[in-house]
């Protein structure tokens, strides 16, 4: 992949400075697995006893890591664990071949850390359905295991990405029982997003005391309200993995602690954002917010279906504010409506009221909202209680060239 | 809208040569409802006697014109009958001023060519949610009366263009009893298209005699698989409208008649092919066929998915046999699907089998395949019975400047 400008709407100052999580080192390698001159495998080593939980795609046709790490989740959390990913090939539709592949990788990260191989849990992002070259993978394990440390965490971020013009990364410290738990946490992700209960890649670390059978549940949950409200192209990939490493080396058990979840949910919600500022070719983020729905189901329906219409994302592109496309998006999406009391905004410019034009519809105002980088929509359906925010960016160009010339 | 190119798919030989139906005569006219030094309405006066059937959009929020044509639809036949369409303006969302647009529209209508209102079906394209300046549409009624001739089918089909890029006609001739029954029709339509039982904008004329109980099944039934089984951007219109005349004038009773059925499958499918080689930024005219899936619901679940997918599009845009995103659209569409079975083909090359790369894969041959202006992707599920086939076109930067540009 030829270097990308990186993202106009990419946070400001860069990765952020993310605390260490005392039983989590990182590393990164270059194996030239496809691309040259960079980094392309990540590994991350976790402590004995580290409570590892996760959400994955739900595609029917979901890659061989992903299934390898289905079948280990819930398992015991005794001894050390590992995540390891590499970047230019998915490793999916590969058959009998890709599990051999996962197998060796596990194989030679098992043998080199000693760490049980049903602890060891991988992912590859890239081609779908070429061969993964496993012994590109394997040949650099020494030197993987050599440059493990507990600060490379952007290193390990960068190692990951394809068409992303950054690296994501998302931090939080928060006091609970009187001592501080430490959450950090990186993704990838760019095109090929519409994830369904995951996301592309997202691995999220913290130091907190927590089981696995209260961490899944609690990641499960999140997730719906984070990573499931993100939309670049709604195009879902085949391996969307999110795994959560639960250290507990603080010695605080936060099962049950609100404040926990709120700040595990704050890190999954800057990860899920940054995703989509990283959308290929994205110009604006968008944010979708549907209220008024009969239920909450059908308002994050109508939301998506706006917030996935090329003719809405291109509008956007074009800074028009083109309401009849937000009309048109909602009276396809399936949900309950009632094109009568159907109100829409613009920010903070009422458009449409009870089925047409708000009296006095000041559409500079709209527009001059279009111009920013930040643009909000609002629906209301005036129907029942029901509401939902969604996530999304505009559809420009450089998305069609991005992945016309690419082969991603 | 500026001129925009002829589509590279458009038919070659321009509009075709159609019979003229005995009982229907044509006017156009400059309105000047938005567009100027264009025709911009046409009428279609209808014998008395004439049977109209027709499908419109399930959309939520649709437009006046359309549920006034859906309360009409099923009445007497007895008298004089008449088709108007504008374009530049939808008339959609427009609340209780599109009703009275409506009633303006036809009330002249029905003033100047003696027709019953309730046997008056408008119909209108273009910008969603601008009250329509039907004083424009009344102002030329006399005009568009004193223009009505049976041989002017071409000229109501440009009126009716918004982002088209050629008009879009169709006919036959069949035998049926020993006597000649003649169809033929005319469609618009280029972006918003994933029409919903029923497509933009349709209308079709048959001297068969065929009583509404009757024409009605019939035209429901075929509008399933060719206007059903399009799509060029996944947005569904608020305006969509197929109408279906039979005067009656030749005598031959069809119902029940094969004949008449296949042909007039043959007409409606022309059209709707017609429609996705004018898709906005068209470079590829993309034919996705699925078999061996659970059931015909399915098949065309996943084939939608494929035919809506951006990134499977705008790899079709690159002449990239880039089959990884078939499989991901194939995995995220729901349907049932098992990795291991599935197998894919370009054009007559298998690229894929039974969940990997086929063995002797000819990426060049496949490669070769994408760069013609047909293309066609197989997808076989190896589960069941099921088939679909539907329609579409790649995605490309024209469609971004079309929409980014253009408030349709």
């Amino acid at each position: 992949m030829a270097d990308l400008p990186v993202s106009p709407l990419a946070p400001k100052g860069g990765f952020p400075e993310l605390p260490a999580i005392s039983g989590v080192r990182f590393s990164a390698i270059e194996a030239g697995v496809k691309y040259a001159g960079r980094t392309d495998v990540m590994l991350a080593e976790l402590a004995a006893g580290t409570t590892v939980a996760g959400t994955f795609t739900k595609s029917k046709t979901r890659a061989a890591p992903v299934l390898d790490c289905q079948a280990k989740l819930g398992g015991s959390s005794e001894g050390p664990a590992a995540f390891l990913v590499n970047s230019g090939n998915a490793n999916a539709f590969t058959g009998i071949a890709g599990v051999e592949a996962v197998q060796a990788v596990t194989g030679a990260i098992s043998d080199a850390l000693a760490i049980d191989e049903a602890r060891i849990f991988t992912a590859s992002t890239g081609v779908i359905g070429e061969p993964l070259p496993a012994e590109r993978i394997t040949g650099v394990v020494a030197g993987l295991k050599d440059g493990l440390a507990s600060d490379r965490i952007e290193d390990a971020a960068r190692a990951i990405m394809t068409t992303d013009t950054f690296p994501k990364g998302s931090g939080r410290v928060v006091e609970i029982d009187g001592a501080p738990v430490k959450i950090t946490g990186f993704a990838k992700g760019s095109g090929m997003i519409a994830p369904d209960m995951a996301t592309m890649l997202v691995y999220i670390f913290t130091d907190a005391k927590i089981a696995f059978d209260d961490l899944q549940p609690l990641v499960s949950g999140l997730c719906k309200g984070t990573f499931n409200c993100i939309t670049v192209d709604s195009d879902t990939s085949t391996s969307d993995t999110l795994l959560v490493a639960a250290t507990g080396a603080s010695g605080v058990e936060v099962a049950g602690k609100a404040r926990f979840a709120a700040a595990l949910f704050e890190v999954m919600d800057d990860l899920a954002k940054q995703v989509v500022r990283d959308g290929e070719g994205a110009t604006k983020f968008v944010t979708i917010s549907v209220t008024g729905a009969a239920d909450n189901e059908d308002a994050h329906r109508t939301a998506m279906s706006v917030a996935n219409s090329p003719l809405v994302k291109t509008a956007i592109a074009g800074e028009d504010a083109n309401w009849g496309r937000v009309v048109m998006a909602v009276g396809k999406s399936g949900a309950e409506a009632d094109r009568d009391r159907l109100s829409i905004r613009f920010g903070d410019v009422q458009v449409a009221l009870n089925g047409q034009v708000a009296d006095g519809y000041d559409e500079a105002a709209a527009t001059a909202h279009m111009k920013g980088d930040e643009v909000s929509v609002g629906v209301d359906l005036g129907i029942g209680d029901g509401s939902a925010t969604v996530y999304t960016c505009d559809l420009t160009a450089q998305y069609i060239a991005i992945n016309a010339d690419y082969r991603s």
